[in-house]
């Protein structure tokens, strides 16, 4: 049983790798501003609270990388509530790859689902 | 360019990730028999031949590391046809994880539909 639970974790962990890099990029393209990582969370937090991924610390590393790959672009700018914020906007690199990444997201359940279906 | 699109077949790398092991014990739960390498290829290939997950070198280490993970147990058969086959069956185990998987898949699916429709 624990085996079983380690091998689902680390299949919820491959799901999420690519899923959540596809989410930050969607809400960063709709939202038409930069937001800062605890925006974001609360913004995910309203979808669904008991998503895993969701967790506010798992958020930045994957803007984090994001930002390194040219997808997304920071500002830090100062809060008056407390330390500064790390403002992310999506790129015009970033809109390209999250109209590819969609179309990926769409074909891979459809094929997903059609074989579950059998 | 070249930047976006190694991004986007990382992307793609990942989403492959998680959901080739669930497609494959989905395959081996629903067959109710060993199958070898190429069956399985062939059986996916019926249902979207584009889909890049489904060449068949990629099968076999994603086979290979559900065996050791307990998931699918393995028995190696001479062919008539040529080189001896190895055949894969899913195990109790496998069959835990994958009624887990399913809801996990169900979940994510729902979850990234919900971010991406805003």
């Amino acid at each position: 049983m624990i085996e079983n639970s380690s091998q689902t974790k680390k299949f919820q962990k491959e799901l999420n790798a690519g899923t959540s890099s596809l989410i930050l990029l969607s809400v960063l393209s709709r939202s038409g501003e930069a937001m800062y990582g605890y925006q974001i969370a609360k913004l995910l937090g309203q979808n669904g609270p008991d998503f895993p991924m969701m967790k506010q610390g798992a958020l930045y590393p994957v803007l984090r990388s994001l930002e390194e790959n040219g997808l997304l672009e920071s500002l830090v700018e100062p809060s008056v509530s407390g330390p500064p914020r790390r403002y992310y906007k999506i790129t015009k690199e970033g809109q390209v790859a999250l109209e590819e990444w969609l179309d990926i997201w769409k074909q891979t359940k459809k094929f997903v689902d059609s074989i579950l279906k059998g």
